[in-house]
């Protein structure tokens, strides 16, 4: 089995298992006691977190431990703006951030506050004069992740945190995917990272607020961790998170290096071998260990099912695997092909042979799955008969109302339309997505009852 | 070294070791996920839900795991006051809950919500009858906890929760001291409970909510544990923490059996062989490993010190152990001595031996603390000679006060007063409770430029 989904979570690190396992017998005790055993389970909780502070660069008691990642953006947003609401109630992110932060903003929007989305160009990379544009007086909080989940491209934080520094915001900066691999290199005011990304154990993330910034932790009180996280601390989870950290980090320069070869192979091998695929995310600035692509006339799921079948364990933002069957708010963002989405994220370690493997497995599932949902010929085109046409794909779910769409766009004449009539979501993605592939014209959409009609004009 | 303060935390139980690391490695993956690893990460998480929920006396979905007790607590209280809302914002919970409860309460109060403490007896209990009069028409919800956390005094759940359903409230349940000992037998609505208090892993309580309650999760939407617990799921541990809790159920009959045979002997001897003791809570209906005692004289924070040189781990809920100079809410509350707090509470598995050790040891250690206070010889008592008196203990720590008290009470006739000014928070308690532990008669505090003056009549 080759587990390729280390941006979902990532197997547990031997360092991290020797420290949990160390410390299960020296860390139990509540570190707030006096007593040998308290005592000594505070002396691991500060050594981790100074541990922790160095690789994060930040000062130790500018850093709390929290029960997830999820809760460390949670708790950030919150604080930082209930520290700033004298200052206003607007809220910046990028469209593409991760759902920990997107619905942070919707619990804030729903409280009365205003959010602003910054879009992203194709790449799933913020422009950092858009991100700058959005920035207000009455501001209290700007968010940008270091690098996308989903697609691995690297936001360029640096510029944006310039920005913000400029018009006095503080910027949180959601390190969750890249911080085993670096350190945020940018004058961030806050920073959230979970550690079961980099091969620490579940259970841990952290949050570091500089000191200097405003910050009202929200919720009852409680006197752990500097009053910003509470419950009773997990230290030999948090030790063995410290020590894993340390650990990808002493191996992240060659690890790196090697990986981004193995994503560059599967990037050109994708495109090469795969009929209508799209690889999206930027092909330079990204993770090194994480690609994503997007298959034509493919339903995720069955694809995703056929992959774990033949021995690949990957994940994808295509609405089909999603229970709310809308798509990725990523891919949705960049503008990209949402249907037959698979990525690609390759943990610490992961082979060569195995990745090859991979390649070669990949063209045959996806051709398998295209056969499966009756999907046209690759480049077939009719010679043209009907003027225009309209197809009812009503109820279907993706990949089926482009899968009709390919199939008769050959049976009217160029310059003829079609109109496809869909209620799945994905479809206001894919239409236009696959009218790019395909250089068709997309001519635009408009609601009818039950759905909407999506007209495209056959150009070639 | 004898840990003798299990109710802080208890440390890992065998069969949590055993399970957190066979669950390692098959864990670790997004129990979300379709492929192979993320299938048997959701197994086990299955597997654990249905152990708990099992041991807690519910269905498994209405259980889910949080990253905490007072997660659990935080959430369930948040949760439920919304989702009763349209009934009233009136709040419910005994004097001597947890403090995630009251400080969960006091958010609620800070938010507009009205609270009601109900008041215990000097057992630590609640009267059922006086709770029950606190419910009202608008009470969104009532908290009680299952034990005392601080005095090990049972709660009468069965009598409030009829009383509950009888108004149509929901009851929420804290049942962090007693889960391991066996489930809670009453109708509850809600319950929470921490499972490093059972000698599971920290980083994992459980929040039980029944069907057919009205609940509204709060905060930032989260996908995972059907909503009610934001943050990515810490299988091992929660597998961990569902196997001690099997294993400690298994060994509970017996175990509980033996150890209040044990802390029946602490009480006894404690009382016997330490002069100027008062061991607080109910003797019977009470935790089987929980003991507390007060020491008239000492320094709570000094004992612990001696106590720990010698070898012992417990807690105090003296003010002079609390970072914030205010003593335990929970003995307030009771009306008992707090200076000189000592909890003892036995791990499963305690010695007798070392429980024996531990009773050899005290009243030396008591003694101690007490010269080194300059405490006055027991039942000292002079032939009287002023007729009143004026004690001057402003800005002197307890026990300070109470110590300058009982020199001086002979020095006035019987039938005169001694007046102690003072600014320690813990003599408000103290020093009517030494009253009655000398059969002296307390008449009243005012306040004083910088404080308070308590005065004291001497009867004998």
């Amino acid at each position: 089995m080759s587990y390729f989904d280390a941006a979902s979570s990532a197997p547990l690190h031997p360092v991290a298992r020797q420290a949990l396992q160390a410390s299960l017998d020296e860390g139990w005790a509540d570190p707030a006691r006096l007593y040998r055993e308290g005592r000594r389970a505070r002396l691991l909780l500060d050594a981790a977190r100074e541990a922790a502070a160095d690789a994060v660069g930040c000062r130790p008691d500018e850093l709390v431990f929290t029960s997830s990642g999820t809760r460390a953006v949670h708790s950030g947003i919150a604080g930082a703006l209930a520290g700033r609401r004298r200052v206003g109630r607007h809220l910046v992110v990028s469209a593409v951030e991760h759902s920990s932060v997107l619905h942070s903003a919707a619990a804030h929007a729903a409280d009365g506050g205003s959010v602003t989305e910054a879009e992203v160009v194709r790449s799933g990379a913020v422009d950092p004069a858009v991100f700058a544009a959005a920035l207000r007086t009455d501001t209290a909080l700007a968010c940008l992740q270091s690098a996308n989940h989903e697609v691995g491209t690297e936001q360029p934080v640096a510029e944006v945190a310039a920005a913000c520094r400029e018009a006095g915001v503080p910027l949180l900066v959601d390190a969750a995917q890249s911080l085993g691999w670096g350190p945020v290199d940018a004058p961030w005011s806050l920073l959230a990272a979970s550690a079961h990304k980099w091969g620490g154990p579940a259970g841990v993330g952290l949050l570091a607020v500089r000191k200097g910034v405003r910050f009202a932790t929200q919720g009852p009180a409680d006197e752990r961790e500097s009053g910003r996280a509470a419950g009773f601390e997990n230290i030999p989870a948090i030790v063995a998170a410290a020590a894993s950290l340390r650990a990808v980090r002493a191996e992240a320069a060659a690890e790196s290096l090697r990986l981004r070869g193995l994503v560059d192979r599967i990037r050109e091998r994708v495109a090469a071998s795969v009929p209508d695929v799209e690889v999206v995310g930027d092909p330079v600035r990204r993770m090194p260990h994480l690609v994503t692509f997007s298959c034509l006339y493919v339903d995720g799921e069955t694809l995703l099912h056929e992959l774990d079948r033949a021995g690949f364990s990957v994940s994808s933002g295509s609405s089909c695997t999603s229970s709310t069957l809308t798509p990725s708010h990523v891919l949705k963002a960049m503008g990209v092909l949402s249907e037959g989405n698979v990525r690609v994220s390759l943990p610490v370690g992961a082979l060569e042979a195995d990745v090859e493997r991979f390649l070669e497995v990949l063209p045959g599932a996806v051709e398998g799955v295209r056969k499966q949902l009756g999907a046209p010929a690759t480049g077939a085109s009719g010679s043209g008969g009907t003027e225009d046409l309209v197809v009812d794909a009503l109820g279907k779910l993706c990949p089926i109302p482009v899968i009709e769409l390919a199939k008769v766009i050959g049976d009217v004449p160029v310059g003829g339309v079609v109109t496809v009539l869909a209620d799945d979501e994905a479809a206001r993605l894919d239409i236009p997505a696959w009218c790019d592939m395909r250089s068709q014209e997309y001519v635009g959409a408009h609601p009818v009852g039950g759905g909407t009609a999506y007209r495209v004009r056959r150009l070639n």
